[in-house]
């Protein structure tokens, strides 16, 4: 089958990948729309060195082959976490902190930038029919956002402080305006910020004081900007992951006692539902050929994926 | 007065020092008992760059001066941070963390090393009579302890580890230990942990999985010990507060989704009420002369004050 293929230090367009085989509980998809993330782009900088095979993790496809008669034909999206099934994580409702897992283009499971892809049933959830495969490819990047409101408690009274004007941004401030929150996105790009406008008040400064701080960077700059900002015994919520290392006056932490809290993959179910009732914007993305994966890993747009 | 005087680069004993004026609410306090935290000592290797004046911040003393009739002649421990009193942090309980606060013996205000001090009347506890004075000068060592339990809920059937196994382990573990969980101590020194056995499983070195890990090293090194011990979504409460920088993967926290609190000072009623009650074990402090300050500063035995 044809998908792009990563050896561990560089990606290549192939057409004789071998086809996923179906396992008992698993199904196999075929994939009809995948998306780039900048994860994707930080495992090619080396943040995940074990990683070779397909990336992509965010897309939605057409169950094609499962035991589960129900499933077989379905629009689908799908979780990206799979567990042991049998150990404390996965029996406390915390599977994506398996430390067996299988992450859907991420360690140990081949991706989404291909064909055809093998996952576990339980992770699948139909798409509404009134929910186009174009805006549920957002599922995954949406369900990361939903996972702070997750976490903690976001005030209607609370200010928060959202830093990094990126995809994941665009995704985390307007599930935090449903909390009717006062927010503020801090960018660096006067042209991106403009999208945040409807959401948020924008600046390319940070300044201010504010209960909670987001993270949504993908560097290590974000956590000094947040010590900026962030009020005495206020919450961090960190969304970024990077392979650099970070250097940093801790006891800042402790002095001020600030929590700081470590957030990744979300609920899918929540998600789902928000795109259906039309509550979230979304770009649209421009789509790329598998073959032309060169343009698209380069290709700054706002959300860029690939049709098969 | 007599007293111990840190100029910003070293310590000097003085028997000239400017005996503080009585302001309006607040009174002076005669020491009878002070003693040495390792917060003294770091702020000697430069953790406060703009302190000069007298250290020290764990204190019992005679209200000698006082508007307030009611607190002449008693017996007393104070808080150490004093806000400005009309800011968002003074209005909102949280004095500690008023951005034009004094803390006693480290910032902008003189401590206990010293015959007289100047304190806040709304700081000021009277010690109860049952409770010595030689215990009662554990009070904010012991209230800084429970602002952990203040903090968070740890339950009785969690998994606590506590790295280090200095003073503040100490009283740490014992606050922990109220709550019914199963204690782990970790430390480097064979010797100090005898101390801690009756609380707690002493380990020399860090292995299991804990749903909380307190780290009291005082160093960027219990970071690093606690990051393979923590268990996903796990909580990670900082105590120490060091001059240096911390260089971590902090990616690692984002991943496993784990939660850092920094919590400093705490709350002194209940640390009284604990130590009448004689819930708390303590070691008897080795005294020394204000005079014989090097020595002291140099002891290493297990907690170390001056009797004036």
């Amino acid at each position: 089958m044809r998908g792009i293929y990563f050896d561990g230090k560089e990606l290549t367009y192939r057409e004789d990948l071998e086809k996923p085989i179906l396992t008992a509980n698993h199904s196999i998809i075929e994939i009809t729309h995948a998306a780039l993330c900048s994860t994707d782009k930080q495992i090619i900088k080396g943040y995940k060195p074990d990683f070779k095979g397909v990336l992509g993790h965010e897309f939605v496809g057409v169950v094609v082959e499962s035991e589960d008669a129900n499933l077989i034909g379905k629009r689908v999206v799908a979780e990206i976490n799979e567990g042991c099934g049998d150990c404390y994580y996965c029996n406390n409702n915390l599977e994506k902190h398996c430390l067996k897992r299988k992450v859907t283009g991420i360690h140990n499971h081949w991706g989404a930038f291909t064909e055809y892809l093998e996952v576990a049933n339980h992770l699948i959830y139909p798409v509404p029919d009134n929910l186009s495969s174009e805006k549920a490819v957002y599922t995954e990047p949406l369900a990361a956002a939903l996972e702070i409101t997750d976490c903690v408690h976001i005030k209607p009274s609370d200010k928060v402080a959202i830093i990094g004007d990126g995809r994941l941004s665009y995704m985390i401030v307007q599930v935090v305006a449903l909390t009717g929150a006062e927010i503020y996105l801090i960018g660096k790009h006067e042209e991106k910020l403009k999208n945040f406008k409807p959401f948020a008040t924008t600046m390319t400064k940070a300044e201010g004081s504010y209960d909670f701080v987001i993270d949504a960077t993908g560097s290590p700059s974000g956590i000094e900007t947040a010590k900026k900002i962030l009020r005495r015994r206020g919450t961090l919520l960190m969304k970024s992951t990077y392979a650099q290392q970070l250097t940093t006056d801790f006891s800042y932490f402790v002095v001020n006692e600030i929590t700081i809290i470590g957030t990744r993959c979300g609920p899918f179910a929540p998600a789902l539902k928000l795109l259906a009732k039309n509550k979230i914007t979304l770009p649209e993305i421009k789509y790329y050929d598998l073959k032309d994966y060169k343009k698209a890993f380069t290709d700054s747009g706002f959300k860029i994926g690939f049709r098969l």
